[in-house]
């Protein structure tokens, strides 16, 4: 059964000229335009990530790769390739991949991504799924977290919060966005926001060795935090949502003053960008109401563990 | 926790020229020396890769990029950088994430790869590791199963059946030995011994548009097949151990005959390599006992699924 899965997806999954051999044998070979490239992997479980009780197999194989493409954006990078790992439940199992699939491969034609292989498996637990991409990076070597510097703007695409109710599931990777600010902007600095806004922030300035400002009122609070406050009753307010609620895949990006004033003006991309805020030179996160600085929690999605 | 966890990966795994960012920011980047690359990735799963109750982490780790260093053998490329997607059980979780790596990283050291980054998980269910390994092909291309042709002679290194009583965890991946035959012999294909010693030989065959013929006789049995027919108990002989136990990961090669002599002659390697019969122009897989040639059922390990 997992030699005819296998053959399924090698006649449905579409050629690239840059895998040079591909599904079908024990490697990949990849041809990339220079020597050097990116990688990023991110797996996705049932239960935790999705609930494939409640969501198409269609959306869950889409979002396995688009998490995969916002972590190249994050960088400016280019998608190439990317293989794909899966952990199937027993039961079900091979119509779950043929739909996984049938999500998958639109996002990886519109971003220009060869599938170049994978490894398909079944057990009697929940789906898992695992994808790492490979990219190349912007000349110059591509965005990373460190860089930021005291004084720069905090610039972010999109708006926050709420994406539970659905962004989650369709957000759109910033990948182009990105590449095209790379390019025309000095950037700093930037990261994804997959785990939020404020967590994401923090880890920015971490590897910065800075420290960051929010000014509340200036935050794009998405109409879905909105709702949410509206929804789920509880005490947290629609900024709260876009703070914290995590998995915008939004760019955060530092850049500096003039960079940023210019970038808001020109407004070259079809989202929105915004200024939220500063780097300054104190370790540390802010939020900032009128006049008014207290110290912000980067609260966000974090993995537990028990001992 | 997730983030601690980070932390001490990150001061823990040794830094490598060739990643010029590594873990800690959203994606990794790979100097190689030539724009191409070979990638391969595989998930183990606790339950049917191993089971964690009866081995250690230590074991586990190491075997999850064992497999995957088997895969760039079987194409005779160059490890240079891999990626880690852990998904842990909240419960105890962290000890066990750090003797996972704590397997993991000699092997790395061994083959010279950089553990480049990753993904770090926990859910309430089992124990889940999926590596991707980068690496860069051998000049020429590197081996692949399509290619050998019929009068070419079927060569394997070390012996095969029974991996369950300890081989599974503990075997050496052919990196060396496949880098160095492909430069100084002349190989038209190849393929590792994952699922079994018949089922791998059979998917060489497909890819190559052949079929092979096994001398039984000429099957190199190890000493653990032999014990697995005293423990089990089974009809099996140690003769189907090895044709169908697998992950034995040895390399099947597909070698012109004079090359294969050769070969035989110098013995090059500190594993045995031995000559187990024919690849011959009718598609099928047969075993040749004496004069006698049945065909033999490309058995091993299949993933299985129900509807």
């Amino acid at each position: 059964m997992e030699l005819q899965l296998i053959d399924y997806f090698r006649q449905r999954i579409p050629q690239y000229p840059c895998v040079r051999l591909g599904i079908g044998d024990d490697a990949a070979i990849i041809d990339l335009d220079i020597p050097q490239c990116v990688v990023t992997t991110d797996i996705l479980m049932d239960g935790v990530d999705f609930r494939l009780s409640e969501v198409t197999p269609e959306a869950i194989g889409r979002k396995a790769l688009a998490v995969n493409l916002s972590d190249l954006a994050a960088m400016a990078a280019s998608p190439k390739a990317c293989v794909v790992g899966l952990v199937l439940p027993e039961k079900g199992g091979v119509e779950i991949a043929k739909r996984l699939y049938d999500g998958l491969l639109p996002l990886a034609r519109d971003f220009q991504i060869a599938v170049a292989g994978g490894d398909t498996n079944s057990w009697e637990g929940p789906l898992v799924i695992s994808v790492t991409a490979i990219g190349l990076p912007s000349p110059g070597g591509g965005l990373c977290r460190a860089g930021a510097k005291p004084g720069d703007r905090i610039i972010v695409t999109g708006d926050f919060g709420g994406s539970l109710l659905g962004k989650h599931l369709t957000f759109t990777p910033r990948v182009w966005e990105a590449i095209y600010l790379y390019r025309s902007y000095e950037i700093h600095a930037g990261i994804d926001v997959s785990d939020g806004l404020a967590l994401d922030l923090w880890r920015l300035t971490v590897e910065s060795r800075c420290g960051a400002v929010i000014q509340a009122e200036k935050v794009p609070i998405s109409e879905a935090s909105h709702r949410m406050v509206a929804q789920v009753k509880s005490r947290m307010k629609p900024l709260d949502h876009a703070l914290h609620d995590g998995e915008d895949f939004e760019l955060i990006l530092a850049v500096p003053p003039a960079e940023a004033a210019r970038m808001l003006r020109d407004q070259p991309l079809s989202v929105p960008l915004t200024d939220i805020g500063e780097f300054v030179p104190d370790r540390g996160l802010w939020l900032e109401k009128g006049k008014k600085r207290t110290p912000l929690e980067p609260k966000g999605y974090q993995h537990k563990f028990s001992l």
